[in-house]
């Protein structure tokens, strides 16, 4: 950053220059599609607002969006901590700004002696994680902490309090932190130390002196996007190198599947009745306990995801559960992260979520029809672990489905359902084209279940050579999961 | 309705029939564009939910969504009470079920005495107008209302009660209702009687019989289904006859805006200032007090508009606003009710929303470009009233303003930033093109404030050849607004 002019008036001039060079920026970054998010965090009274304010003034209205945290709002405690970031990460080329953020959340559950130190430590770690995926999708991100001295803390509460109309601003809880002003710094560097990383960057900025404050943020929002449209011209002028497709030779979980013993209607229909009334009353107390629950069907085309999504659904309320079906993705997702669309489909505490295919697709349609690259995919592997991990630590149960048929088999179905006009629909020239590439799939697949099969999102291959068996033994392990967890269940705070 | 079989056997058979025809309806449905909504509503332990759950059963899940209402949900009611059935219409050729609705929140609140007789009417008459527009959009409205006795609703409650996992279903205010079952039994049917319409009439289902109620349920709404189909054939086999324009010549209100006098940068410096003062303390009144504010922004290209949203905030706590910049519908949008987009953006209580251009979009260039037919504008206008008062009558306060220039004017100011290269972005060819149209427009703005200048809802004409005064002049006008407001603030219910 260079010199800050000495005299009022040049640094009034130079503010106009770095709010129209701004306003030039985004809209560069807006041309080149380069989405970025910033995260405007800070201590009670370093005038947060009237510093963002003076940002977005210069910024065309039609290219950002503001997100303002509120600790007090009780919706998004439902979810995860980061649901409501999630939901609110910026599309391709726009701006998204977030007036306090996940920290401020964290750290106020902190001071509130809502969250103790341990896990303090694994929501920074989250944050991190999120962060880290967004920066690798090509998102901007910069971080400024607003400080102010105890001092001008003091004179900023006085200053409200004595106008009648903006007393109610100053809470005894703010006097509460300001007294608590050191403890409560020292928690907010160790939190800096944790969570800076070097794709995102935290500034800290002393607002006792607001104009000069106001040109650091400037400078370094304005730094940060021509750094990331720089990154992006130099991307577009080196073509990639056409990807080649990277084998999978390790273990085969696919081979080691069991047909299982096939069903007779009569036993099926008797089996079914009783684990439709189990789940009935295991959803209830789910319900009542609050615990959110993630279901991924994956599998072979006509393997039957369907047909179990159905049986499971039949005996629950409604009010309970709710069905994504996963198809490719729209114009809109597309411009978004490509977790965004699942993360706005995350049930509520006490809600059954029910996946029909999943954000798995990045590691299997996306893998072998080159729809994201090899490094995307690649990544994919984490970022998916972390997010589950994220769901998992807030007390969701996630179980994740493979239905297995054998190639033989799905050509059989293939053919009945195209036989059939009340089914016939339901395939299409996808279906086939995904079939020659079977051999692709299954390395995906095992791939897939290999790095990500963890204790607590389990992957479970089903043999759905037998559909009815399959049904029965999908529920069957959903019981087993539920009354786990309904046995284990502590609640978590944020 | 055919007679319905009497051996259990054949109804068996009658309803796998009808399972398989809906599906076989709404994937038709579907190819058609044609959509559908579902409300199911009901007696406390009329088997609401299980007859849902069958009647998904045999429907592709990735063409239909469920909304659940729950009278419990906290979010919701910090809006008016359409407002999250708005959010939850259907998308053109997509189911929507409401599993319970609004029906239900309103006699909810009802029993429990938290509304009286003469606000349940005004609740009546919004729902009302709420299915006419949704009709009128070309949506298949289906209204089921499901009975039980008194005896079997006992009976259910008690079998429920008998089972220790699903005792808490039961709650004392079930009893409660139990034991009123016959005036409130008058009250729906109160309801009933004013809220039958010909375009969505209600289905009574008694569901003492679950087989009987469940062919009922299939019946009405394939029959709906199918209605709403060859309609839709036959509208498109008519070719519609092409559209002229249709003059206005009433009352002209721009020819009655006088130029206010030009005002002096340093008079405007001290004028604004004391503005945003004071606008900035009134935020807070209007923050604490939890008065939604709804601010519509429209007027002639380059006539200023942006310029004055921008002076208005800038005093203003960026947690307590939001702008919206309205432009052409994204094909998602497009595939909703044209009012959709807007019902998601309107604010919760205590903040303030700001469209920069808006819903009236409808009656402005979709009526001048004919992106929609004279049929569907000249509707637009009660279609408009009737969701401002929707929205005022929760308590909103809404202020719209018209920012008017001369033509000479305009011309200058697109010369002026074509010159200027920090602002040639902000003009395009379609501002040039909608200029060639003044003349059309001007009709149109007149009509339109003819037909939307309500007591509740005004309309500001505010001449903006001097862009400072306008800017004052928006403010001072939303000072009188909100002042008003607050000496009148009373909170709705739901």
């Amino acid at each position: 950053m260079s010199e800050l002019p000495e005299s009022e008036s040049s640094q009034k001039n130079l503010l106009k220059e770095l709010a129209t060079q701004l306003g030039v920026t985004q809209r560069k970054a807006k041309d080149y599609g380069v989405p970025s998010l910033i995260i405007i965090e800070g201590l009670d009274a370093s005038a947060k607002g009237s510093l963002l304010n003076q940002v977005l003034l210069e910024i065309d209205s039609r290219s950002y969006d503001v997100y303002s945290t509120h600790a007090s709002h009780q919706e998004p405690r439902n979810f995860p901590l980061l649901w409501r970031f999630w939901n609110h990460t910026p599309a391709k080329g726009r701006m998204q700004f977030y007036d306090r953020g996940p920290y401020y959340l964290v750290l106020d559950g902190w001071a509130e002696g809502e969250i103790d130190n341990d896990e303090i430590e694994s929501y920074w770690e989250h944050i991190r994680n999120f962060e880290r995926q967004l920066e690798d999708s090509g998102i901007a991100i910069v971080k400024i902490f607003l400080t102010v001295s105890k001092k001008t803390q003091a004179k900023r509460f006085e200053k409200l309090e004595s106008n009648p109309k903006t007393a109610w601003r100053v809470r005894p809880k703010d006097w509460k932190r300001h007294r608590q002003y050191k403890p409560y710094l020292q928690k907010i560097n160790q939190m800096i130390g944790k969570t800076d990383a070097p794709y995102a960057r935290w500034e800290i900025v002393d607002t006792d002196n607001i104009r000069r404050a106001a040109i650091k943020v400037y400078h370094t929002i304005i730094e940060k996007l021509e750094a990331a449209i720089l990154e992006k011209e130099r991307s577009k002028a080196s073509e990639p190198p056409k990807e080649e497709w990277i084998p999978y030779r390790e273990k085969n979980f696919l081979a080691k599947v069991k047909a299982s013993t096939p069903l007779d209607r009569v036993e099926y229909k008797t089996k079914l009745r009783k684990r439709q009334k189990a789940i009935q009353e295991i959803v209830h107390e789910i319900y009542t306990a609050k615990i959110p629950v993630i279901l991924v069907y994956c599998g072979w085309d006509a393997a039957g995801k369907g047909g179990c999504i159905k049986r499971l659904v039949q005996g629950i309320d409604p009010r309970s559960y709710h069905v994504t079906p996963v198809g490719a993705p729209t114009k809109d997702e597309l411009r978004h992260h490509y977790l965004w669309r699942f993360w706005k489909r995350m049930p509520r505490r006490g809600s059954i979520e029910i996946f029909d295919r999943s954000w798995y697709g990045r590691v299997l349609v996306e893998r072998v029809e080159h729809l994201c690259t090899n490094r995307e995919w690649r990544r994919a592997y984490q970022e998916i672990n972390e997010m589950e991990a994220h769901l998992t630590d807030f007390g969701a149960v996630i179980l994740k489905y493979w239905l297995h048929i054998d190639k033989e088999t799905q050509f059989e179905r293939f053919q009945a359902r195209q036989a059939n006009p009340l089914k016939e629909w339901k395939i299409t020239d996808d279906d086939w084209r995904n079939r020659e590439k079977w051999d692709l799939y299954e390395e995906a697949v095992n791939e897939m279940v290999k790095e990500t099969d963890r204790p607590h999102a389990p992957w479970k291959i089903v043999s759905s050579v037998c559909k009815m068996s399959a049904r029965i033994e999908t529920i069957d392990l959903l019981i087993e999961q539920l009354s786990r967890a309904l046995k284990n269940n502590a609640k978590p705070v944020l």
